[in-house]
């Protein structure tokens, strides 16, 4: 079994500092987190420059090339709705440690992202999703296979697809909590690969519960079959809730000193 | 879904406090343990009497009879390899809490205490093995049958035995534990009820860690099935984490406070 694939979440634009450092194309804060991701186990960094409707492209390229020039090609997830500048940045990415991912997809209007991934050798996020969370599962896996057969005909592996069932927040959607683990489940026998925004999960809830929730969620989500999550890697809960979790499902071999290493 | 159910392990012979009292029919230190583990959320009490070849049915009414009078009849898991010991329990316990559950059964020379489950009309553990560790769950799988029809012939209710897989250390026997979550799986898609000893997971593990190993495996365990386990419930991140699993699996209403419940 592969190891679970960690995507941190802490270089997007939400963050003032981080917005504030994009718009003075100051590094320094940027290089931080980044830092402080990859020591924590980071596998990918996630590199949200928000809408970007204005001067996306380049804003991504610098980011990008910054990033992967400070941290020895470091593999990105590129996380805009701005088309234009995701490929600007896929055309600067340096695919040595990993290829890019494209954050993400859907089953509407952003279906087109697959185009990109599939002309890019890129791998994509593609949310089970249309407009809005979807009702159950039935729809759910109906867009999980409408981007499958949309990427096979393009040529991409299968497993370039990292299908995201959309996570719903236990605090007001706590029935279908038990849903969004079992369409995990349905994906995953199909041998499929997957993906989340896990802490939306805990959503509202108060400060000093998140990280319980979200550990106990994760090692919920992958026993249910999840292969990979956006996270904050330095929540020290949910770092050391992953890697048990790698070590239960012989992903890393056990020794007493595993969450060290 | 039902609320998982914590049978408290801390009255257990192997500690020599316990043994101790036990020999001087003390049973202050027992109370002791038995109210830290309820107010900790134990649904049930393990009474661990050990072999007890000597004495043991005079000393398991003692048990018996003293916890349910101290605290309010609560439910209690009959627990020694002494089959007679079990039988005098079962004439003095009071069952207006819960039925008594017989700790344990196998398929092997143990069968006999699914005789008198049935005979008593109490709940029983019944370990899916018949000498030492089954190598596969093949093999779970048919002792875990054998059981259930014994059961069933005799009139019981197929949910009135916890199957109890066997876990096995994460030390040393790293490769087979997905196979053991999968156990749980089988069994609970058949709609029968587990149980386990779930710390045998992080035997021999650095005592730090022994919790992480404890709290992660559960949440996998519960994801796939698993209903109950002796434990210890004053294990705070264990504890954090199976009311985390029941709030996912909304066996228990999500409150912002719903750790402190």
């Amino acid at each position: 079994m592969e190891k679970f694939m960690i995507i941190g979440e802490r270089i997007h634009c939400i963050s003032p500092t981080i917005r504030k450092a994009i718009e003075e194309r100051n590094t320094a804060p940027i290089f931080k987190r980044a830092k402080e991701q990859l020591e924590a186990g980071a596998d990918y960094l996630d590199l949200n420059i928000g809408p970007a409707t204005k001067n996306g492209e380049e804003i991504m390229q610098w980011g990008v090339q910054a990033l992967q020039s400070e941290f020895d090609n470091v593999p990105l997830a590129l996380d805009t709705t701005n088309k234009k500048a995701i490929e600007a940045g896929l055309k600067v990415y340096n695919r040595e440690k990993g290829k890019p991912i494209i954050n993400s997809a859907d089953a509407g209007e952003r279906i087109v992202n697959i185009d990109l991934a599939a002309e890019y050798d890129a791998m994509c996020i593609a949310l089970c999703a249309k407009e809005g969370i979807p009702k159950d599962n039935d729809e759910r896996i109906a867009y999980c296979t409408e981007m499958l057969e949309k990427a096979m005909g393009l040529g991409m592996e299968p497993t370039d697809l990292l299908f995201d069932p959309l996570i719903v927040v236990v605090k007001g959607m706590q029935d279908k909590q038990k849903e969004v683990l079992e369409a995990i489940r349905q994906i995953s026998e199909m041998e499929l690969k997957t993906c989340c925004g896990l802490s939306n999960v805990s959503n509202g809830a108060p400060k000093e519960i998140r990280p319980i929730i979200d550990a106990t969620f994760a090692a919920m989500a992958i026993q249910s079959g999840l292969t990979s999550a956006i996270v904050n890697p330095c929540d020290q809960r949910l770092k050391e809730t992953i890697k048990t979790c790698d070590v239960v499902n012989g992903a890393v071999l056990y020794a007493d000193s595993y969450l060290e290493l």
